[in-house]
């Protein structure tokens, strides 16, 4: 039997999502079901005088209009990542704004109707009355309220610029931007009236955590609530948090004694789903006469918009834990700030952190190249940590565990990403377009990923009575692949292909400890959570299998879908029959031996695994439009074990494409009232097949991870963190400057670079 | 705490039925479902030349109509207790009818529509042509099919006989009735388009087992199936077994795709379902000269209408096993011949061959009193097995299992029946009645059951989030309170009382290895594997409590819904604590140790327990209309051990009702034609509140059974068993006869006895 790791299967969802089979949130439709519209403010910061349901709730159809009062008091939704230390408990947002709305958008209403038409009808009529008062929309504008101050830091970053050759500093701003996916957040709670049990169909990310969130919510017992994970266009990092819905449509459910049903449309997921990135980083680096960094320095401000949501502080923590990125920095100081202001709150967006702290770094390397006098890539070269210095441990932690950077050649891959470079004549390119007096920058970038936090995933493996085999996993399906990377793991310890496999992911009740996907660490922990379940009903099967072969059990093997004596083929019984000698009641099974073949494993990490990589691009810009066009793009990324090549592939490619929303196109603008002015795709800029190029992959499996059986390092967000780097590289150097300072990099800040140049241009002259 | 076993505590069930709020199959509707009527044939016994579905399609709103052709090709349904050693495979009946149909309401066809009313309509417009043949509708016309002969016994009976002082024999014939539970059957089946999964909404009975067959016949996996029980308004053996609609709805929904629902309607129900009981008994008793049992000889005719359905020959098999009864019987020889005719298929219906075995047995002991010249009950008396005569092994097995008549006192439990009698002076009523000139009789019925079938049964117990407990059950809820039951064994391993006790029965999923409520076997089988696996959490619970206060699992208990250091009631963890402290990632828990509080166990039997009992009654016969009153009824009956004496005391009442139904009432009749003459409530008659006498009750827990750790002997049919025979006592006697040779006893066969008495008491004269 072949070894399924490695092999490009199709995936196995493809098959029911491209004949119409896929059963996403909005899908689930019990009898009975009514459906729900939230009511938002249509203000960005006052005082809730009064919210009048009474001419809504008269409409027909409408079953019900709750606001604030209608719930249990004091509702907040609790942080699911509580990485800092202060109290962050008087930023938590409530389910519903009883006396201030802090943005546009803010939930203050919910209509219940027996159609969602006559509740989105319904909802014009609810008449809220709000005393507006002023809004605080930029970290820069008047005292923004510091929710926490995060400091992380080792070695004696003073001293190291007190004895720096060179000091270099520049600013770094993210524009405020999100995931967008193709599906808006959906859910369908079934109620039972029986039992008072609730079916919550639409969980993604982290189900059995919010189903512990929703029961203590609702004060019952987390055994009376199922979370069902359905299929999900696509999830990156925002669906699947706890949102003030995911309390609201359970509770109503409850409340009325029927199915409730809530789809998001794209005018609300643009203005209610977590925002992300917007940060300002003032980032300094202190590098000795050979260019060698001896510290660095980041202030950060991050703007969190108006509540601190689950995900805590977690991306600005991030920020700063991973800033140091793949190099070799003896000292090191961050600070960031997280700061409120009437705008959409935020949490994680994919690759949180690292894309924001990768192009403030990357961009202070572009900067001190040029004032070192240094190739861009010659500096980088220089600094990279060596493969003798790893394992290399950073005196800081971050995520509960500390930074350890296991195993790898950061130089290597960098020569490898150049080589490919090499091969597709990019420079040659560049050069000749140059020649040709086109404006073609190429653009490099170095980055450091973190994936397979723990500190544990739970897998369930169990044969079936034909011998197929089942996994029920923790992991949740976001379109990521995860059922096939998981069937592939198991499918080896049993010697079959995939297609005997059939994975369920994020149901609470087939696995109830399930830590979830998130973070890229899927594959990583819940990949060896089903390799060690797998590996346990395998053993189980050769002692059971050996007994009715009449053989010691290691005199047999499991594979290709038999137990057989080893080297006598034909001697063997197939999983089918196994199963059967498993059942109460066979003459196989000991009168005190558990029925079935069966194993659940618990999986547990102390430390994270760091995969890295490096960006490389063409970017051309239109002096005249501003516009800009990457023309090449290049990932190289260490990944440790490519379980699906193919899919580790689509993970990249499907970052970069993010990566070119974030650094050229996707922002959230507001005015000044704090109205927001991108709430349609009129206005919110997302790539297109147009915009996004073709992106060739150096795929490098050379550094097994160390912290896992898989050896795999998670390659979920790696096609995203260096390519607002790499993008704002690339047009620097189009634009012969050595550094740009703030992303995304619209048309009219190319203009804006280009009299910049050309002015400095002209001072040089 | 007080211990819950042995509570009247009100049924946990009871809650969300008085409100509304069960969940009867007819009530789960997914959206789209459609809807099933069947065509069934309207002749008795003919060839198929053909069934003309064109118009029927035709109409609108019909989604697809389906005959034999359409399925897969010789599905027959399997037996699922096959006992006997003959191949019964010829007999078993078809899904649908192919070339031959053998009975009035046999299945020919499915007609599906988006409602059950156009469904119904459209199945009157299917053109079926059948031509007809000869029909065999009682088993002493002409040469009927034998399906299989089954003969039990030991001893030398023929020797007893030749030694006999006096042998009696005589003819016992039972009607053909059947369990007619106030909800008919109802099936409800969700359709998973992305992965061809079932939900079977409706499952009673026999989920686990049903499932397989499902799985078998429709080719697929059995994890692909989940088989939900949901409220019933009544099994009473007929509920739950495997119909051709069983495969029929779930085959429509797979072929369909969509969700499919399928109510019986009464008329089908009297046709459709299991009828049972009818049998003729020809039965001898070889007595010595002190009216001494010497041997006991049965020749018995079942009449098993068209096929072989799911029970094969249990029916007649557990008459002649059974038939021996509590008494000494140095020999016995017993013979059924199982014999097809063309009406309805038979299976088990509550005291299955118990109550006919019995009222042949005891109405021969009633003719040999007369005939002996002995008292009816002092001739009982003399034959019952006394105490000393326990444990007392019958060389025959039935069921699997030896017959071994494990512990009581029969004569005492006599002795017990008759107190109550003597103190609610029914001998100075029928002597005061008779003096007055009634008619009025006092019957008497010794009787044996059998419960607590094996070979095993499995059950889940586990601890949630707010320290409830959690059971998941093989048994199946059927109205006979098993909740509540298993709620109270398990609670008094935790100390708690039932309202914090959640038990779900007959989930497939949640339960794979459960074995079904029948014969009697849930309290005793399923309560013992409750029990065993609410001991196993309470050890874990101590272990992980001792560890938490930090003392030795030894001196710590677990009651009140706390693990306590003995002695010491606020040096405490609460079962929620508990809980907490063995999910993943807990400090409390060992690195190798399975999180959860939860254990499954499977309890093991190999010998059934046999409870016993005594009815009493008097009734009065109406010489002019031939009209029957029963005036009084009294059930004693050991049940080892009574879990909750309220449910066990209802279920006697309830068993009462029913045998008054089948001695007096009850019978399915047919033309010569084999049309069936009761298909509505006008002809078939249930008894009533009217005909329904007050029952007393003396339930004795003299005798714990000695084969399980609870001592419980199944208390579901005792009410029925000896009921046939009490009245039929009763009647003879009112009637001055030995003995009633056929039930029902109707008015006209009162009258007829009557003329009889008569006629013999003018002969005598």
């Amino acid at each position: 039997m072949t070894e399924q790791i490695g092999l490009r299967a199709p995936r196995k969802e493809d098959h029911r999502l491209l004949v119409g089979d896929g059963r996403f949130g909005a899908d689930v439709r019990p009898s009975h079901t009514v459906h729900v519209r939230i009511v938002r403010s249509p203000i960005a910061h006052g005082v809730v005088r009064g919210v009048d349901t009474t001419e809504a709730k008269a409409v027909r159809g409408v079953v019900d209009v709750v606001t604030a009062a209608d719930l249990p008091s004091d509702l907040r939704i609790p942080v699911r990542l509580d990485v800092g230390e202060a109290d962050l408990s008087a930023y938590l947002q409530p389910v519903l704004a009883k006396e201030t709305v802090r943005y546009v958008g803010e939930p203050l209403a919910a209509v219940v109707a027996e159609s969602a038409y006559v509740a989105e009808d319904a909802a014009e009529l609810v008449d809220i009355d709000i005393d507006e008062r002023d809004v605080l929309l930029d970290v820069d504008d008047g005292p923004a309220l510091v929710a926490d101050t995060l400091r992380l830091g080792f070695g004696d970053v003073d001293a190291a610029f007190e004895a720096a050759a060179k000091v270099v500093s520049t600013d770094v701003s993210i524009g405020r931007h999100t995931a967008v996916p193709m599906e808006p957040r959906a859910l369908t709670v079934d109620y039972s009236p029986a039992t008072g049990a609730l079916d919550v169909f639409g969980a993604t990310k982290v189900p059995v955590f919010n189903r512990h969130v929703l029961a203590d919510l609702l004060g019952i017992d987390q055994n009376a609530i199922r979370m069902h994970a359905v299929d999900a266009g696509g999830g990156f990092g925002v669906r699947g948090e706890f949102y003030p819905e995911d309390f609201l449509i359970p509770w109503l459910a409850t409340r009325l004694r029927r199915p409730m049903a809530w789809v998001e449309d794209r005018a609300e997921h643009l203005v209610a789903v977590n925002h992300s990135r917007e940060q300002r980083h003032r980032v300094e680096a202190a590098f000795d006469s050979d260019g060698r960094l001896l510290g660095l320095r980041a202030d950060v401000r991050h703007d969190n918009g108006a509540y601190v949501r689950t995900h805590g502080v977690i991306v600005p923590e991030l920020t700063l834990a991973m800033l140091p990125g793949p190099y070799r920095v003896p000292a090191y100081a961050g600070r960031v700030r997280v700061m409120l202001t009437n705008k959409t709150p935020c949490g994680t967006y994919r690759a949180p952190g690292r894309f924001e702290g990768t192009t403030a770094r990357e961009q202070l390397f572009d900067k001190a190249a040029a004032e070192l006098g240094v190739d861009r890539v010659e500096l980088r070269r220089r600094n990279l940590l060596s493969p003798a210095e790893l394992p290399h441990t950073r005196a800081m932690n971050t995520l509960g565990t500390d930074v350890v950077l296991d195993a790898g050649d950061y130089p290597g891959l960098l020569d490898r990403a150049l080589a490919k470079v090499d091969d597709l004549e990019w420079r040659e390119l560049v050069r000749g377009a140059r020649a040709a007096g086109r404006r073609v920058g190429l653009g490099v970038s170095m980055f450091l990923e973190k994936s397979g936090l723990g500190p544990h995933d739970t897998a369930d493996v169990e044969i079936t009575s034909t011998g197929r085999i089942r996994v029920h996993s923790g992991g949740t399906s976001l379109g990521q692949g995860i059922e096939t990377v998981l069937a592939q793991i198991v499918a080896d310890e049993f010697g079959v292909d995939i297609d005997q496999v059939d994975v369920v992911n994020g149901d609470t009740l087939l696995q109830p400890y399930g830590t979830g996907s998130w973070a890229s660490r899927s594959t990583v922990v819940a990949g060896s959570a089903v390799r060690g379940a797998g590996r346990e009903v395998a053993a189980r099967m050769r002692d059971l299998g050996a007994r009715m072969l009449e053989v010691s059990p290691d005199d047999v093997e499991v594979t290709a879908a038999q137990v057989r004596v080893r080297g006598a083929a034909m001697n063997a019984v197939t999983f089918a029959d196994v199963w059967r000698a498993s059942q109460p009641g066979s003459t196989w099974l000991a009168a005190d031996e558990p029925a079935g073949l069966y194993a659940r494993h618990r999986f547990s990490v102390d430390h994270m695994t760091y995969p890295y990589g490096a960006h490389v691009c063409v970017a051309e810009i239109d002096p005249g439009t501003g516009g800009i066009e990457v023309l090449r793009y290049l990932v190289a990324y260490e990944v440790g074990r490519a379980v699906n090549p193919t899919l580790v592939e689509g993970q990249l490619r499907g970052g970069v494409a993010q990566g070119v929303g974030g650094a050229l196109l996707e922002r959230f603008s507001y005015d000044d009232a704090g109205q927001p002015q991108a709430t349609t795709f009129m206005d919110y800029l997302m790539p297109t097949a147009s915009e996004v190029p073709v992106v060739d992959l150096v795929v490098c499996e050379d550094a097994p991870a160390t912290t896992n059986p898989l050896g795999v390092r998670g390659a979920g967000e790696g096609g995203l963190t260096g390519a607002g780097a790499a993008i704002a590289s690339a047009v620097s150097d189009a634009l012969d400057l050595p550094s740009i300072g703030e992303l995304p990099i619209t048309p009219g800040a190319v203009i804006g670079y280009v009299r910049q140049a050309a002015s400095e241009s002209g001072n040089r002259q």
